[in-house]
């Protein structure tokens, strides 16, 4: 077994109290794409659920959690789609729930985040300042903070998606795993590596937000300036030592794809799978484009993690047919 | 009980020998179209699996069997979905499928039915021709002809969606079924009828393909001339005698839409759910489009049958943002 903070039995424990809405996601050879990507590709969706992502997995167990004990109002710096996701569990569960993103976000995401009923607030900067934003809220009024990737609940709701996955296909050469904090890439590494010990393991993070990466390859926190990158789920700048930590030990490779990669990606999906994924939902795919070789023949799985995108924002990508 | 040729035991015994990746399919709230649509939208979404529609699961019940008992060898008639189910189903299970198809066929969809395995044949006319085609095929070669909708394997395999939704949702007010042949009107009208009968039954076809509508309304088979509609997966302008009796039981109404009406619908599926849908699987979205004030405040599920469109064709459909 992986040592990282994770735990096999915590995670099928936290697939219990997951809204069935969020889980046994469809997982489904799209053989339309093998052509074009020169390997068989499985398709792990988690966009087709109330929020379009697979956020939700660990936001229930977070709000499953404070329900059973703590306190009945939690905060999270968010991108969009944590944020709509703790929205979501928390609505359910008459929980309060606090939003903090950066003014530049997804409006698409944020119109989201305050239709499920959560206070919203904007911050004049990045993620990280929400960040900081966030875990001052929480102090000020004693409420939880829901830190993604740090929280062990984000890990193991994310590595549920891990546990479908080894169950519903007997063997795979290689699954491919958007790298953002870490709670997607640890939670399925950690599984894949204990259950599927022969499957390779590789994050995928755009080259314009490569903190995550970098500090993997250097075996330390290596933190960078202002992320560039139309992926606004993971863009980062200061890696968790924690989630490090149990990157390095499950993760066999992170690499980095350029912006061009992610839209080619998203446009493939579009035309040959039929699915709208939003930038950091098409990393996999981007990996593959960038590096046809390394994947030629081989049987990869993909998690197309989210599909909130801005419609107009999304066109300008996928481009005219 | 409705007095249809389809049974619930059989329709939960078909679901049995259905492959897993087509059923249990995402099933949710989609609550970012409540406020454009003006009701509750849950959707049924058929597209997240290897054929990207709701076809596999009548083509596994009869591919099922055909291995137990028949020929090893079938033809179907198609516009393309049942075409690459029958295909999928078939290759699984070293049957023979051939499919035959109008030249007018979308060309994504007949691309998918060869990568698949199958011979096909394309005839020079519309969908009725492809029948009569299939039907020579099957007499002169002594193959089984799997005719949509009038086979009961066809029918109770999309029955079987209406299980996982009775399941599912506690309540609600309405569905609204695409309606073309009938096999999925007439299969998920006969379960919803029996296992939630306070839901209404509502078909949708479209204005330029009305046979089937026409003869629920008159109570008798009425054929039409050529159809006009951008909705190929429910062009068909002969309807089956046994097929409308059951949709007669079955049904509390069924409407015609317009095609902008369709083109709509594509449009709000998009961007406000992140679903590619075929034309087909947008005919829910666009009856509600088409009276408001009919769905005004109500619980409404659809199903989004559908996803195979030709890349180009869908861009020119749901336009620029």
């Amino acid at each position: 077994m992986p040592e990282t903070r994770l735990d096999l039995a915590r995670i099928q424990a936290a697939r219990q109290v997951i809204d069935p809405v969020f889980r046994d996601t469809p997982l489904y050879r799209c053989e339309a794409l093998d052509p074009v990507l020169g390997c068989s590709v499985r398709i792990k969706l988690e966009t087709a659920n109330p929020v379009r992502s697979f956020k939700g997995r660990g936001t229930e167990v977070v709000a499953d959690g404070l329900v059973r004990n703590g306190p009945r109002a939690a905060v999270c710096a968010s991108a969009g789609n944590l944020g709509q996701a703790l929205a979501w569990s928390g609505r359910g569960r008459g929980l309060d729930v606090t939003v903090v993103a950066s003014r530049h976000a997804t409006a698409a995401k944020l119109d989201r985040v305050r239709a499920l009923g959560a206070r919203l607030e904007l911050v004049d900067g990045d993620h990280e300042l929400a960040r900081e934003r966030a875990a001052a809220i929480a102090r000020h009024d004693g409420i939880r903070l829901v830190e993604d990737s740090l929280d062990l609940e984000t890990c193991e709701g994310a590595a549920t998606i891990g546990l479908e996955l080894v169950a519903a296909v007997p063997s795979f050469d290689v699954v491919l795993i958007a790298l953002g904090g870490g709670a997607l890439a640890t939670g399925v590494g950690h599984v894949v590596r204990s259950l599927a010990p022969g499957a390779e393991v590789i994050c995928v993070q755009p080259a314009g937000a490569p903190a995550m990466t970098r500090s993997w390859h250097a075996r330390r926190v290596v933190t960078t300036g202002p992320t560039n990158t139309i992926a606004d789920g993971v863009a980062g700048r200061r890696p968790i030592p924690e989630v490090l930590a149990d990157l390095l030990v499950v993760a066999d490779d992170a690499v980095l794809v350029e912006e061009a990669s992610i839209i080619a990606g998203m446009r493939l999906l579009l035309d040959h799978a039929g699915l709208v994924a939003e930038p950091s939902a098409a990393l996999g795919i981007a990996a593959i484009l960038a590096d046809r070789d390394r994947f030629a023949g081989r049987q990869v799985v993909t998690i197309v993690c989210g599909g909130n995108v801005d419609p107009h924002a999304y066109r300008g990508w996928v481009g005219p047919a």
